[in-house]
């Protein structure tokens, strides 16, 4: 794209860099920029270099936080026998947005994928072993995707903390609500069908 | 999305209402950004920022400047007998991908629209006229849109411009490169046939 070129161009490339941003998609964004009042583009800018001054893994659970600890980790009203181990940070928010969890976290920061030369020791599973050594949580929810590596990486989990004493369990697999049996793949059938239970 | 509180929270606001990122979006780049390095971040904000303050409209086309005049208004070899007429920035870009056409523009900065309460007054039509009547341009191609507003800003201006014995040229409708005769619409058909040109 050498038709942009100098600070516009600039922009243009920075935008691109973004994921989902293609090349439309920036010169789009750039455009509207311009189109901004100085003070709209600032405060973009600002809330950027806010959030990624201030924004720290927490301490204890590497979740999102803005000061030492997050503020799930600073709740006191948060069950701290429960722990539910997830990937990344924003699978935190997915669990979040049920409102039904009202344990703890702990974020790995991946999973297990010996392709990608990811092992255990990649992830914050010496923290997380470390967290289950205080001995208040009696049960691990383990809430990695339902895809190979985080079946691995639930699997590897399982063997690490079962001989702590420390009930491990996994999210069911199955049909999503609202599923149709016959758009369904075999795999969640089976799961589905694995995981069936006696109605009340 | 009250799930999304603090800094994070307003990162994610000010991401959304840039056009076409929706709130998922938002925090798809917010949660990029947070796992970028700061200075990859800092970067990105230096190029909004500089791009806003330093970009600024051409004081003769109305194109974008980063200095008092833009850099094709600065070509001493461009044809200032040529004056396209354009109804947004952006659209300078796209006739410059052609590398056709050597001429100077003018930037209307939007077009004739009465229900959105746009008039000629609201438009760069004054400086194009005064543009003109410095006496070195022959010919002015129209090159807004080809739709309603597109079609009658061209023919307010083909009102005022002929009467200063200058030639008024509109870019040619019909099919595009490529295009199948099967899924042309109505008009389009009717305007290639319109502008049919005999073959040499």
């Amino acid at each position: 794209m050498d038709y942009f070129s100098g600070i516009l161009g600039r922009l243009i490339d920075e935008l691109g860099r973004m994921p989902g941003i293609g090349p439309k998609a920036a010169q789009r964004l750039a455009f509207f920029l311009l189109r901004q009042d100085a003070a709209v583009v600032q405060q973009l800018a600002n809330a950027m270099l806010e959030a990624k001054a201030k924004i720290r893994p927490c301490a204890d659970c590497f979740f999102l936080a803005e000061g030492e600890r997050c503020h799930i980790c600073s709740d006191p009203r948060r069950d701290a026998r429960l722990l539910c181990v997830v990937e990344d940070p924003k699978d935190v928010f997915s669990m979040e947005r049920t409102r039904e969890y009202r344990g703890l976290y702990h974020v790995l920061m991946g999973t297990l994928s010996p392709l990608d030369g990811i092992g255990p020791d990649d992830l914050k599973i010496a923290e997380l072993l470390k967290r289950l050594q205080a001995g208040h949580v009696q049960e691990v929810i383990v809430a990695t995707n339902q895809d190979v590596e985080g079946e691995a990486t639930a699997l590897y989990l399982n063997k690490l903390i079962k001989p702590l004493g420390i009930r491990v369990t996994r999210l069911a697999s199955g049909l999503p609500a609202g599923g149709d049996l016959e758009y369904a793949d075999d795999i969640t059938i089976s799961r589905a069908l694995g995981g069936r239970r006696e109605l009340e």
